[in-house]
């Protein structure tokens, strides 16, 4: 339940305990990850880890034995950083409202913090919606996996009577999707000031308008939030 | 006021009139368009073209001076289709909500369209959102045209009395573009049916929020279009 997928299980083992080899491929999958939220995951190659590692080729090889692993395993390791800062903490918030609210707003803020290096999401699917194979089948997995998060919080808001009965899950989570890729759009490469707030205040309006009988304590949590600063 | 931009001058003069090396040259830029549709706007290269034209390398390099030169071109080729395609035929559409919805309904259609292919102002976004120069100056240009002509459109649709004047166009426009976003991802990325749709009625319920006292014909746009079919 606390975990979207299995995937974190290697990754969120203690540091003390790994071997020098573990050690090693962590070390140079964090220099992958930041490679990778420049260039993209087609800029990824074992050459050019090599180069940033100050490693040779047969080095970053032995580790991962083709690029197409290393492409996987970056998409592994920015879904498990993804689940500990955005999708574990919002759920300690209330089920509902509340944690919807959380949900979206960490990822405003993941987002935001990403606007100088950029989401491995919404890059990886521009790159790979036309090339089917592993790679693109991990990153639809993950994206997936959140996504079906997000359609579980919305459910759960549902059950709470925070939102109406009959509100369409798919339809909030495709609005709220689209706010996430307007404020990295806007962000990102127009660079234009104002997209948080108005990411956040698309967020309040879409809950706003099917806002249910028993309404969590604020009627938007995002609302709440800056009330409470 | 037809235009977007001052791009099309070019592209429009009659292809009869054209000399043999300008229809070479719009030859090797519809390969580049369906190239770039595909691959990226950083998949485009000289020899790449070369290669799909079954042109010499030198023979392309002497329309194209250069790769950047040849990835801006596409910008304009790209832009100025679009602009056929998508604004153009909506300035047919009464001031106001019918233009604006008309305005979405074709962009809808056009990202649709593109499932297969993709759209290079999304794309490129991704591509080149920090990566500063020439090419992103254009694609930025071009993405800031077509927005300002949604702004218009909104506050067209506001001095018109169809949308009420607290509208607060940049926010409007922020969703729409969030809805087309999600639009492109979903079809073309997660290949989710229904995306479509939710596009649509997530116009409809923005533009049914802010509707004015002297709304157009219909309350929104494509709900009528729907109807009209």
């Amino acid at each position: 339940m606390a975990q979207l997928t299995d995937t974190r299980a290697e990754a969120a083992a203690p540091q003390r305990s790994l071997h020098k080899g573990q050690q090693t491929r962590a070390a140079i999958l964090d220099a992958a990850l930041a490679l990778a939220s420049h260039t993209g995951l087609e800029g990824l190659s074992i050459g050019a880890l090599a180069e940033v590692t100050g490693m040779s080729k047969s080095g970053v090889f032995a580790h991962f034995g083709s690029r197409e692993e290393l492409q996987i395993s970056v998409i592994r390791e920015y879904h498990s950083k993804f689940e500990q800062e955005v999708f574990t903490p919002a759920l300690r918030e209330p089920r509902g409202l509340p944690r919807l609210g959380a949900m979206f707003d960490r990822w405003v803020r993941r987002v935001t913090v990403e606007r100088d290096s950029g989401c491995i999401y919404i890059s990886g699917a521009v790159e790979f919606d036309d090339r089917p194979g592993p790679v693109r089948d991990a990153l639809q997995g993950m994206v997936r996996a959140w996504q079906a998060a997000l359609e579980r919080a919305i459910a759960q808001a549902i059950e709470a009577g925070h939102l109406r009965a009959d509100t369409d899950a798919m339809q909030m989570l495709f609005e709220m999707h689209g706010l996430i890729l307007a404020l990295h759009h806007d962000a990102r490469f127009l660079r234009l000031p104002g997209a948080v707030e108005r990411a956040r205040a698309g967020f309040d309006r879409i809950v706003g308008a099917s806002i249910g009988e028993h309404a969590a304590p604020s009627p938007t949590p995002s609302r709440a939030r800056r009330a409470r600063r």
